[in-house]
């Protein structure tokens, strides 16, 4: 019996983990990143077949890992946790310094940072885990705390984009509600909550490519609440 | 360049991982425990091949993790977190209960557990990281928070045993300091403070069984403060 409510007992940090080059790179927000040898320092990260930043990973053999600030803006969140760079430039816009690997390292809003260099990829079903050795480690702001994904879950009532490994399909949670006229739906990445009643047109109306007017998320991610 | 400090900044819980069955088990205390993917739901654990617990989970094909309370006793931490359970029955005197894989799961001051049987062991290196299918997940208190290793560290002021991914050689951070006459020792699970000056035996003299008399830490995790 497994009891999904379990799952949310699990400690995660959040961060932006990167790849590519100063000509093209991508990034996405990984709560699966974790030290697994001390002797040389290794690190993993966890990251969906499905994320366009598995392929920069596995062409440039490393990548960045940025820790999120507890207080990071949605936009961050938004354009890194619920969009793909399939179709928009991620990168545009932020703060980016390149190690020695030349890879992408975000440090908008964020408390550290990482640089490793790839060993091996472990096929775990949907996701990757991508294992290598830390090369470069930096402190960027010492009097911020590091975001967690307890306090985003709690504090922010956000919940895990669909490519990650935490994600938890909703329909299978909870029974069916009872059809009403006027339904409201929710931003996973900000909150921003679309309601029928007070909108010209239902959200089920929207057009596919609507995104939440606050931080861009696209209307696929937003839940019914 | 690696800074040390930048280290801290990733987030973990703690946990008990144990295997066996019931005529004979073992646990260790583990930071990196977490999901890899959602669908099945697949969990990772690194494990030092030197831990004891590592032969269990290759021997049994499967684990248990259960999620440590926030206000845990330093006697759990201490028995499960510093010792070997090559020379010390780590099981006796705990609640435990056992899953259908037959595993044993320890309860005492747990707010969830996990059951998971395995499918692979990759190796890191120095560690193995154990991956496998989730078959039963629990919560045990909902009422308890989840122990953290920054609350471990910041509040409880605790350090990572020698096997753990993240355990950090103090002698690499720190240059040697002048030797005074009077020296002082800090157990890394309960706090204890052994001070020459006050004993009848300088620290260094004591014998190498000798263990933390309120928590049973062995005496080669004590660290000079």
């Amino acid at each position: 019996m497994i009891n999904i409510e379990a799952l949310f007992k699990i400690s995660y940090g959040l961060y932006i983990v990167c790849s590519g080059d100063k000509n093209c790179g991508n990034g996405f927000i990984s709560n699966s990143v974790f030290q697994v040898t001390a002797e040389p320092p290794k690190f993993a990260v966890c990251c969906s077949k499905n994320n366009f930043t598995a392929e920069f990973i596995q062409k440039h053999n490393a990548f960045s890992v940025s820790v999120l600030d507890q207080n990071v803006s949605s936009e961050i969140i938004g354009s890194f946790g619920y969009r793909s760079g399939k179709n928009f430039d991620k990168m545009a816009g932020k703060t980016i310094i390149y190690g020695e690997t030349g890879v992408p390292i975000i440090i908008n809003e964020c408390v550290a940072f990482f640089e490793i260099k790839l060993l091996q990829a472990v096929d775990a079903g949907t996701h990757l885990i991508f294992i290598g050795e830390l090369i470069n480690a930096e402190v960027l702001d010492n009097n911020k705390e590091p975001l967690t994904y307890s306090h985003y879950r709690q504090v922010r009532k956000g919940v895990a984009p669909k490519n990650a490994p935490t994600y938890i399909d909703k329909s299978k949670l909870e029974k069916a509600k009872t059809s009403t006229i006027s339904k409201r739906y929710k931003c996973p990445s900000c909150g921003y909550i679309y309601d029928d009643a007070s909108e010209k047109l239902k959200f089920e109306n929207l057009p596919d490519r609507w995104v939440c007017p606050l931080c861009g998320t696209e209307k696929s991610d937003f839940f019914e609440i």
